[in-house]
């Protein structure tokens, strides 16, 4: 018998950064929480214990804080940009750098009615995702949203299902649709405006949830990624992960009472899950 | 010697409700989980395994969704009360009851820039929160705001506090201060427009955070807890409890960098914790 | 109008400590995490943003890592009387000092049957914790556990409770007792010996838990306190809080099958919430 | 331009299950939550909201507990395979089933010195998990461990490593190694004795944690690695996901103290991750 080391990766995960762009009348955050990923030649490190190709994750977390000084973090998948050229340049053992970004989502706190330059809110669960992989000849980008939690009261039906013995399931032809969105689209190139790109995707999604006469949540999941080709030529793929967050009809007749619609049990597990990737032709 | 039973209650906690009232052009919705707790005379349950004077826990679940099928779930405030004198009416034994909610928040999705009337989105991580306890002679009702997260990027400095044989902290005239702001305050009846004076108060609270010239977060917290006292009559006594949740200013001297306020590493441990109450005398 | 600071405290959370004692042929971990708070005359850092009587949250950190290199942290709760005894020393405005911790549960990696010396693995999810109080004329010392997860097939029933319009429970003989135990006790005195104590507590309250027979989750707490405070003379006190972690059976009856206690739904919420507290008169 | 969707699945998600095996002198408990998920012909659903191939995620959670009733769940493997054929016999618009199970980890309450027959005790914050994957010709065997957590403080190296301008780590022949071990094993067949197998990989790689002379997290996941496939026969393939739960040591050098090893400080974030899978050839 003789063992293989199959695949490795190394790196350093959660790394938090704020940066702070400051004007005179306003400043600018941005907050990410990163994690790098290294793939290339360190087959003796593990085989042997032999560190001299090994940068260590605590100089991944250094780069970070130091190429955020020297640059601009405006767009994420820019930022995870430069990281990737940078280890790549210094370190002819690396083959792939991996760099994934989750933005926490701020916005500005109103004064009086108008937003306050220095002050900021947390303003949703959600979380802007960046995904970008890079070797020597070439990037890929991929943006993202998770957490996304939409919520619907009218036009979503589920019937016409297959039924079998354990089916117990009514036919429903005006239930609540809740979920918590998570898309992952992949960009044609890396010369994108990120940040303006991001927010219309993200206001395509929702809209398009809010807007679909859904059959399922198959049904809807289809529709929402297809309104995001179908608008965005620079999104060449679109995976969508929906969690279908079942908020249940309470049955009352046990206490006399019909329940037109009126009073639902919110429910975390089980839930459904509906995954699909559409892609451009 | 004697055992004694200093204190007993019970309850039903996380008890999840969504009302959904159902107008023609729009829909509102109202998303809680709430917990029951009940004091009265338990001991023999406790003593002798007597379920006799013992309403089960799963009938307050029950109860939380006929009485939400009978009332209006608008102001959470009003719905614990309607709760507590439920139980209270049909049951001596009991003496007081506590009915907490958790409150999600719920906003509209934009549709080409109006808000759609039937589909909603999550927007914030914060959470509303009350507590009312009522016992056959009166209420007390307090409401709050918990994980309301907010940071500003000027006006907070920290200097001289007391240095002694373990104190490294370097005095600091612009520092970043950011927090996770809870706030419980009490009311001084049950008749107030709860809505409209918890968004009031969030106003409030978020204005003079971003406002304050801070010299401490304990400065900061005594400041925003006494705008709120002066603007609302209505309240008696507020309880604020703020980490202070460091960004620290990374030095990166080490690479031969300045760092003028652009790089800070978040952290959530450890962190401070500044809690006080402030009472209109 | 005038206001008041009816109360304030401040202090750090989340001081994380590994305290390593190295033997010969074995080494002793200690892993906890700490929280500080201390009360005392710190008005003015509020009203006038006075610092001067602060002594800052990080030096708190800073102590607990100095004072740990030149003290044994054996018992979490002789170490935060260290602390304690070391604020009010220095800090004639402090007035009490609360310190609370959390400590990990390490065990030994077993090697060929025998305990390693130098290599340990997480043995629970449960957590011991620890609130020691002190002023200049006392300490109070608490110790406890939270999250220790216990489940009994047999000998649990919940019968003879009210039966009110909303109420559709059925009556059990014999149904799944399952709970996250948490307890929390008062000793007669600081000269305890807190781990032997602390383990002994801990079975105590899982024989009992394991051999009553249940009439209620009131009925079960009452006799695990009951049977602490029978055995342990150093303990004046013992509040419990026990949430009914319901596991439902399974109606099998639409799939045309019995269901006579072989499969069980697990949920987490809603969920019943049993607490009191017991006390030697 | 056209768009294709490229891959689809759905399922249902946190199916919880308790199965109660009932002896006369013990009872038997195996508590699972499952995740199921199909890929089949379901494209109409997406694109025309056809759900006429859709057997419900609400039928999946049904025939969980069906079947949960009539066959023993002794081994979660076992139980998915059950569960897989189950599906595909029925629904020939299924091509590939899988089932996902995450085990919690009960043991005994002791009483006396002798295991209780009916009662239990959470034992670990670990979870076992199984993935099997089954189509119409073959299923594949996955089994795991995930967040077992270990902590050695002797044995620990990292020297010798790549230093550029962004390195500050010091060498370090002393340092504490620390992780939480997440494996993913594939067994040759489906004919394996499980639960003893599982017990003895989990056995594998805590004693050759502790064994081995780490000169870095890379050479120790390989040699836990290594000592799996070679102790196992029917395992083909490992993969170990190692995050390095840094435990840094504390610098006590601005207090006037050495810190010989004896006082650290825990880290979540940032933390290192090393990943690796290793084959049979």
């Amino acid at each position: 018998m003789s063992i293989r080391l199959a695949q490795n990766d190394y790196g350093k995960s959660r790394v938090r950064l704020l940066r702070v762009t400051r004007g005179k009348k306003k400043h600018e955050i941005k907050e990410l929480t990163l994690a790098i990923r290294l793939e290339g030649d360190f087959e003796t490190a593990h085989t042997k214990g032999d560190n001299s190709k090994i940068l260590p994750t605590d100089t991944m977390k250094n780069t970070v804080y130091a190429l955020a000084r020297q640059n601009p973090v405006d767009a994420a998948e820019t930022f995870c940009g430069v990281l990737i050229d940078h280890f790549l340049a210094g370190n002819p053992q690396i083959e792939r750098v991996h760099v994934h970004t989750v933005e926490f989502p701020w916005g500005r706190i109103m004064r009086d009615g108008k937003p306050d330059g220095f002050a900021f809110v947390r303003t949703g669960e959600e979380k802007r995702t960046a995904l970008v992989t890079g070797t020597r000849s070439k990037k890929s980008v991929q943006a993202g949203v998770k957490n996304l939690i939409a919520l619907k009261t009218t036009k979503s039906a589920f019937e016409g299902f297959i039924r079998d013995r354990y089916t117990t399931l009514k036919e429903d032809r005006n239930r609540i649709l809740a979920t918590a969105i998570r898309a992952d689209w992949l960009y044609e190139s890396a010369e994108i405006d990120f940040n303006a790109t991001w927010e219309s995707v993200r206001r395509t999604l929702l809209e398009t949830f809010a807007a679909h006469d859904s059959l399922s949540l198959q049904h809807t999941l289809y529709d929402m990624g297809k309104a995001v080709l179908e608008q965005f030529n620079a999104i060449r793929e679109i995976r969508l992960s929906l969690p279908n967050k079942h908020y249940n009809l309470v049955d009352l007749a046990p206490f006399g009472m019909t329940n037109p619609g009126d009073v639902f049990l919110p429910t975390d597990e089980p839930h459904g899950l509906i995954e699909a990737t559409l892609r451009r032709e």
